[in-house]
């Protein structure tokens, strides 16, 4: 099969720079959500997407793609002529469905049900609308479709009709290159409409065949910010019922976003307000509360994360305790009963069995053992302002509040670092390291004075 | 009066490991809230909770409450088959109240308004609803209920009733081991439903009389997780308007969390995205901004709570001025016109009267007497490893930035610490204390080159 | 033009101290609100307002505002009565524009339709609800209004009119005097109503024009705190809805809160749950994370700011990038390309191209200059418990881990301080400054044991 996706035009009521398609939906394209549904119809397909504004930040931005075949409209002359673009890269033996690049939810289902309706003919994609003002109504007669009626030229009658065009379709290619360049343009747009190969398919006999779609969201599409933030609410109701029909305890549905993936495990619960973002994985009985922000980040069963957490690129074992106010940043790997506090940011760091690091810290690129606890205020210095190194901290050490330790260095196993330590050279296993100055008190001092 | 409270059912659409009754709304199982409403219905009544799946971790929540009866429905046949296991429990000569352990949101009015109804006959809570698809009609001859008809059952006519079926009903207790034992279970579930008694005691003349709930919310039951939000939902806007009602300003009521008791004073406004638990008391003009998590808190007239502030077990006395970013733990006590500022944690301290801790600091297990300030960075080290210690600052002394006060010692009265000062004897009154090395500048020095 | 604000009544229900008109819409009396409107109708109009219960507190509210002239209700005699105060300050020979203060989110341009339909005669501000229970109905005959029709007066047709009374009007002051003395008060609150000059007019045959608003929510009342939050919302509402139709991704709609002004530039992405109060201006492509609190900022082109931000009273330049927990404080200004991480605060602080303060720090009364970086847990000691003071670090310093600034002291261009280090003294260009005690180990120490 040919998969066309129509995905150049300008959107120039979204007033803004990005191209209409680029617009994210959930931190992705709408082209992009169009693309994976497409991919998911099969791997032999041939996608091609037909660009026009924007063409090159649009080719750009899917440059990695390389299952991708890109057709240029050069001039935005309508929806026929922007599948005439794609026409000389389909296969002309097999049917070519042709998607919108601003209707991202689309589901794939939907999709394989046309398909199936359509066979060898022409298949339209149709839904029912409680206001179906506005767009072409689906004239039948005995059944089959005979006409699609946009709303300035239908008769009242006509107007009652819910079923309406999603402008998605299934055409038979080889019909394709006759049907689009007899289009005419005589409208008053200028426009040369995809939405007419109906009539000419009805005229020559071809069967229309359709499918209908169960969802208004599905074949919804976005012209304007407000559609756009109406989208993404959809997206993410459904995203939430999704998960609650799995077994997730969501707070509230209306309070939840995400955009990637997200995978629970068995009673899990999600606080109020939380933003997941790239691939989130949740283990059985994990706790996620309220304001926590979560990007790429995986954690172990029974963990628990307390509000206002920032992760990002991040693994977390079992029965670990985090938050409130914990930031982990990429390359963090919290091994099981971890517990990390507040105020305390950790990055391109392995944190062993049950160590502490609970208030007011910060750990960057540090290799820390079992059972270790860091005192409140602790601070690996690992950048010398051009390099950075590791810190090396063993099983059971003790590090005092208030320390910094200037990296390369090493806390041996079961040392204890004093408070206040700056420690420059390694503190040997077992031991008590710290570097202090003696404690004086200066008789007679008197307290500064109100400046005039 | 008896009150059987029916909590035996697994609850399969939860898709959990925790039996149905014991999914939380607002922080609290659902069996809970209908037990706390039993109690509102008098003292001297026996409540009688029917267990069944998931049995032992249901009696082992409420193992401390020595007020209630748990039945064993060992095999899960049918609601008349529950409350027959609770039977030999109940007084025969006292009516027996029905409720359900998955209908949390009943209101004690409610059902004192069924009971006064029942008197010694048959009771029936109904609701009248919009869409009563699903439930069983009240068909009434005459005003009298003359038989509920389950949807399957009902003629085109009865199914346009909107009186529906809440069975939550008063039973004459003295005719139900022959009623329960006499119920058939000759329907396509193989059960034996407690409905079934209604038109029993139609056929014996025994009156059927009716209260009518005005809230489907209040009747409304809970068998899959979006159920559960839907009611956590209805909950919180309740709470939110009863909270309105009473003079509190709330800047989105859709956006408000009540989990537990909310106690305010004239005059308090909550901002956006707040959620409470446990008790919390806000006096006369309390400001809570937005994004604030408090449990456990009591917090005097005047005072003021900036954004992203977590309290949990604190008292606040008046005019105070707290966050933002303020976490404060179990033990805490700040005493009038305190001043805590961001990304500082409190824990088991008392702080006196207008003492000030503005900024990244550490205060655990620690006892502060008025006009105290603490400069950025100060950190109470109250934990040797094994054992915690206590600090004491006494009244206007200035503790100065980035400072440890290593316990247990003492800073006298108007004392003063020097900035970077690890303390580890104590400061003496009046007197500046310091412990710092000296200044020097490495001449020659030069700064390390990016590595290969 | 005379307009007259009817502020003096009480507003019970609102439960609170604080009289109605001065309770807050969107961080604003709803007064201020409605002040604000009137005088967006022109510069040359007087604007009287009518003050009564709490008339102290409004006076004082508003005392800078000088073209406000302020007419007491010493009694709440009614609307009539209240108009009655401040006719002695209406211009005879003017119309005069009745509002209320309890209506704020009434729009200027409804107010000029109003008042140019009126021209020299009675103008009416009408509307037509869903649901006209409760409020007056315009009864017409031939198109002309004739009466303001009571609910408890209405016979069944009259209720069954949409349109209704809003209570604005305009009159011609020339009358109002024999209007406003002849009015009665025999009615079931004895108070003597402005309606009731509409009856009047007609009896007199003066003609009653009116316009008619297409906003339920700007005609909009309020009485008690849920009301003032459904207003809040709705101001929201629209607010987001202004936004997104200016070409702003608001990712919710229903989770943004502007109180003030907030400008965009192009292209600008504000994630869920952000508040924006005083004047916030964002220039081209800045990216608001999730949870940010933002008042009197200015922030410049392609500024992203991360989550859990909290700014007040800052500038920041382009390309910055802030958060997550970033706190800017008053009179902070940031350069382009400038870092502020997480849990850092900011105060009366310059901070120079491209500088970096990326962890834990308190940077206050600080002159920083271009390309320096600050190292995690640095703290500038600028207040001695009386005095504060500057801090100034010049362009390429390098500052280590947990260094204390004691101001004032000034830290030389590209000088580098060792971390721990407590600057007393200045720290001279390019060279190695540092204070550090010396590390030593002490062998054969034991750990603490547990004590009993």
């Amino acid at each position: 099969m040919n998969i066309v996706i129509l995905a150049a035009g300008m959107g120039k009521r979204m007033r803004s720079r990005l191209p209409k398609v680029l617009q994210p939906l959930a931190d992705k394209p709408m082209l992009e959500h169009v693309i994976e549904k497409a991919r998911l119809l099969g791997s032999d397909n041939r996608l091609i997407v037909v660009v026009g504004h924007g063409a090159e930040a649009v080719k750009s931005y899917f440059a990695q793609a390389s299952d991708l075949i890109f057709a240029l409209q050069a001039e935005q002359l309508g929806t026929g002529h922007a599948l005439l673009q794609a026409l000389p890269y389909c296969d002309p033996e097999k049917p070519t469905l042709v998607l919108l690049g601003d209707v991202p939810l689309i589901r794939p289902q939907t999709l394989q049900d046309l398909v199936n309706a359509a066979g060898d003919h022409v298949g339209l994609l149709t839904v029912c609308l409680d206001n179906p003002k506005g767009y072409g109504r689906i004239v039948r007669r005995d059944g089959e479709v005979c006409a699609i009626v946009e709303e300035k030229d239908a008769t009242p009658q006509e107007r009652l009709i819910s079923e309406v065009n999603t402008g998605i379709m299934v055409l038979p290619t080889r019909h394709l290159e006759r049907w689009l360049n007899e289009l005419g343009n005589q409208n008053a747009q200028g426009e040369y409409y995809l939405t007419d190969v109906i009539a000419r398919a009805v005229s020559e006999g071809v069967p229309v065949k359709t499918a209908r779609s169960t969802s208004a969201t599905e074949v919804e599409g976005v012209n304007n910010k407000v559609q756009l933030a109406a989208l993404e609410r959809a997206f993410q109701k459904e995203n939430a019922l999704r998960l609650m029909n799995d077994g997730v305890t969501v707070i509230d549905p209306a309070r939840i976003d995400i955009r990637g993936e997200l995978v629970c495990g068995k009673d899990v619960t999600i606080d109020v307000g939380c933003v997941f973002s790239g691939r989130v994985v949740l283990g059985d009985g994990v706790k996620i509360g309220a304001y926590c922000v979560l990007k790429d980040v995986e954690i172990g069963a029974g963990t628990q994360v307390l509000p206002f957490c920032h992760f990002d690129g991040a693994q977390v074992g079992q029965d670990a305790r985090l938050g409130p106010y914990s930031r982990l940043r990429p390359g963090t790997s919290l091994a099981d009963q971890t517990h990390i506090g507040n105020f305390v940011e950790i990055k391109k760091s392995v944190v062993g069995l049950g160590s502490k690091v609970n208030h007011l810290s910060y750990i960057g690129d540090t290799d820390m053992g079992a059972r270790v606890n860091i005192g409140a205020g602790t601070i690996t210095c690992n950048y010398d302002g051009v390099n950075k190194f590791r810190t090396t901290i063993m099983d059971d050490a003790f590090i005092g509040s208030d320390t910094q330790l200037v990296a390369p260095v090493t806390v041996g196993k079961g040392a204890t670092l004093g408070a206040g330590t700056t420690l420059t050279k390694d503190a040997p296993d077992g031991e008590l390291t710290l570097a202090r100055a003696r404690q004086t008190t200066i008789k007679g001092w008197k307290r500064p004075t109100k400046k005039q």
